[in-house]
């Protein structure tokens, strides 16, 4: 905890105040559109932007992590809220910082309990196909404000200013930086210069909605922003609890997942440890502390995140100086938030989520492994047919799902003997000789619940095309671990092969799984001892000299 | 299908026979009670024994599975059904009925999708688990109908006949089977006789309660059964079908996991191959089945399958013989079967159930992996708190969070080559020799992505602790799969080491993983060749010898 602060010096000011403003200045459009997704007025994503990131500041892992509304978390707060109060009432509000406070626990409990290596339980191309199901969701969403109404139908002034919007901020996206290069400036200063054009496009959008006076036209507005600072929210009706819990767990390993990948990104790049468990405990701080100030759920977010890192930011001051900038905002006179037209809010929304739509993952997956593609397919498909918290629920399924499905077909081989050597290798790929009495089967894969089951029915399988085996050796060099249901195997294994007369014995055990055994009641049911090497059990066991056993034990 | 009928012999009836008795003679109270479990009128166990057993035999893997109602599934049934409409009531018995449809169609969707492997979902310490805790809530659920009130209130007649039923069943589990040895029966048909104890205990209960007139003494009786074949029960509520989906797909992954293991412990013993894809066919057809019969839920029973295999049963026409006679009870006169006293019934449930209580797997395991000890208890106390639906899905997140867990703690061993050979071995294990410019990393686990977020950390931690590294080889031996969130990560390795001017390689990657990098732009990424053996990666990238890469690749 604040271990940055110990070592910060002064070279690293310049850094973190520029960064500091610049994303203060996407933050603004950003965090009052993400508040519209969630179904929130515009300001709450103000609330949510600045004493979140100065508690994350002091209690997470990332130096360069940008913590503040999400549009994946907004998304699925809109979600889980909408069926429990009516939108833009006082208790969507309530509702929306109480999940807050919900996601909040469950991150700090998990990470006091150490469960970081929950974030595994998605693999990538399902996280890619959820993201984009995601984006494309949000854009859909957004397709009514942008028109200023439900599709096919549009209001003209509002789909004018809006569809507008979207056009000036690809343009932005494309034409700005080399414009701002070809004016002189340098090319990474204007990088990070064109990720204002967000900024830039709702100002005029403001200023073009005021001066043709819109608003009389029909064209819809933010809203009140009330001046000053977010008022201390900690109401908490018990009534509505149990509703969020289970949606609190969801959207806290969403946001666990989502500011985890954005870590990590920038870690890898700054060549820094992120710790897991700190990571939870700073995202669970951060998410009570939108609960504080009226906000709602808040995550890490990758873009935002880069554009930080891009922006020069050394620390988390710079988090803590886009904090104050944007109190700073709420303390000034806002009335002029409240003019900002919604057609360009839900412009920035749509224009930002399509960077979003990323296929490079799902191009890669399809030409290398048909399973994974198949997964991010079905994934995106979920969240788009079925909602972003079934979505989340079949993602870890298909992921888990895989794993077992890879894990059901472990790789097993006979093995034989080089010729004139000690060494042992798969009979299929060498010309390697075998004995009709002794079976030596090598298993490539740790032994654990998910692939029992088929090992066992290999080692049937192999049994009964070998009939003139009387031992059995299982080749333990690839096993690292082998777990209760595999041992509880193990044991059965044993009892049936000896049923019929033929003997279960293990080879090049590893240490510790071999401590672990000498634990249990297996090796004393096994006829003989665990043998050192594959050489010594087929030597020994060949032709029935068992007689000689004892030595090798 | 009917593959058994094929190669039938006539030295089998006798046995087939024999079994189909003896198995008619248990179902009749077991099926009776376990309709009571699901909250169902008694006669509706003997409608799901009739059509569901005769079903699977067409279309079941398992020679000696015995299908039918079943306590767990009972158990979920209730709990599923007891929201949606009122105890007793027609709705009660057509949701029943249309539950046993869901799960039906899902088990014959899952085995069309050849989905099997999902019974590796759960493991074995959880299934123990699992299975204690119902058995523990089914037995406090008859307590009431035990004692004919709520402990710790009773009503002593029906308590004194219930109370004095467990006592004979008890008596008769112990005693039963070497007396009747004493008199001369053989040992074996001893052990299957003493399994109609709850039959007879039963019939004397009856025979009790007609003597003594209990009912005007307010002792409850199982009520009218009435006489003839169940009605086909086709009628469809659409309104209910959305709430019965996800309990659908519960159960069915629980009839499922609860047939694959009777029918798993069976095939060992009569050495017979298993496939879990036509299982999931069979079990689907008997719940179509049951639906169409009025009956519920349906699986296969690990107690009941182990007296029709110990009975003599051969092929599944002993299940068709006792499906016969059951209906051959029906269509008799029942009237007889109204008059068993509830508090009999609730007993022979309640010592039935008893025997699930099994802690073997348990203490094993609390002594062989504290860590399986827990995921027992987790779910064990998860079924009881929470109810038995929770605690199938805590059950899968156990098994799943421990296999993540153990995932992303994967063996890596920095090699050293053993002086004077070839052989490269952990230098924490072996007098080994390292190079301060080639850093050798073997990797004990399969790339997915569950483990490479721990991989990469390892890999930065070797780095730092190894300045002098220029090269990085990562040695594949026992990597068998590379899965697309690897293969990214490989990319990224790459990369992020390549910015510090360290190379990565690859070394003795095995055929069928080569073939599918080959696929992918990592080989063209890497700084050098992919090395068939470590010695060879050692030797040529010792102090700069980058040169004469091109003739390893």
């Amino acid at each position: 905890m604040l271990h940055w602060l110990k070592h910060y010096r002064r070279a690293m000011l310049a850094g973190d105040i520029g960064a500091g403003i610049v994303v203060a200045m996407m933050l603004i459009p950003q965090g009052m559109a993400y508040a519209l997704v969630a179904g929130l007025p515009p300001v709450a994503g103000i609330y949510a932007s600045i004493l979140p990131p100065i508690v994350y500041a002091l209690f997470g892992s990332s130096m360069t992590q940008s913590v503040g509304p999400m549009a994946i978390v907004s998304l699925m707060t809109g979600a889980v809220l909408a069926p429990l109060a009516p939108g833009g009432s006082g208790l969507y509000s309530v509702l929306a910082a109480q999940l807050a406070l919900v996601c909040g626990i469950v991150l700090l409990v998990c990470g006091l309990l150490r469960l970081g290596f929950l974030a595994n339980f998605f693999s990538r191309p399902v996280m890619s196909g959820f993201t984009v199901g995601c984006a494309l969701a949000i854009a859909a969403g957004q397709v009514k404000p942008l028109l200023g109404a439900s599709f096919p139908h549009w209001h003209a002034p509002s789909a004018m200013l809006g569809i507008g919007a979207v056009i000036a901020l690809f343009a932005a996206r494309r034409y700005l930086e080399p414009l701002l290069q070809r004016c002189g400036m340098p090319a990474h200063a204007a990088g990070v210069a064109a990720k204002l054009a967000p900024m830039l496009v709702v100002l005029g959008g403001l200023a073009l909605a005021s001066l043709l006076q819109l608003q009389e036209q029909g064209v819809k507005l933010a809203g009140d922003v009330p001046s000053g600072l977010p008022q201390l929210n900690l109401a908490l009706s018990h009534a509505h609890w149990r509703a969020l819990l289970q949606p609190g767990l969801l959207i806290g390993f969403v946001i666990f997942l989502m500011s985890m990948s954005a870590a990590q990104a920038l870690a890898q790049k700054r060549n820094e440890k992120l710790v897991s468990n700190h990571e939870l405990i700073g995202l669970g701080a951060a998410n009570v502390a939108a609960m504080m100030s009226g906000g709602f759920p808040v995550t890490g977010s990758l873009s935002r995140s880069a554009v930080n890192f891009a922006a020069g930011a050394q620390t988390p001051l710079a988090s803590i100086i886009t904090a104050v900038l944007l109190a700073g905002a709420l303390v000034a006179p806002t009335g002029w938030l409240a003019l900002l037209p919604l057609p360009v809010l839900a412009a920035t929304i749509i224009v930002a989520v399509l960077g979003m739509l990323e296929l490079g993952t799902l191009k890669t997956a399809w030409r290398y492994d048909r399973g994974d593609a198949a997964a991010w397919i079905v994934t995106c498909g979920g969240v788009l047919v079925l909602g972003v918290e079934a979505g989340v629920v079949v993602g870890v399924l298909l992921s888990m799902g895989t794993l077992i499905w890879r894990a059901s077909r472990p790789h097993i081989a006979v093995l034989g003997r080089i010729a004139g050597t000690e060494h042992f290798r798969n009979i299929d790929r060498y010309p390697a000789e075998t004995q009709p009495d002794v079976l030596l089967l090598r298993v490539d894969a740790n032994l654990f619940f998910g692939n029992v089951e088929a090992v066992g029915e290999r080692i049937e399988e192999e049994v009964r095309s070998h009939p003139t085996a009387q031992h059995l050796v299982l080749v333990m060099t690839a096993v690292s671990s082998i777990d209760t249901s595999a041992l509880f195997a193990l044991g059965e294994w044993n009892a049936s092969l000896k049923r019929r007369g033929i003997a279960l014995h293990l080879a090049e055990v590893k240490g510790p799984v071999l401590d672990r055994l000498r634990e249990s009641d297996l090796p004393a049911q096994l006829a003989g001892p665990i043998f050192l090497s594959t050489a010594m059990a087929a030597q020994k066991l060949h032709k029935g000299r068992d007689g000689e056993y004892a030595e090798y034990i």
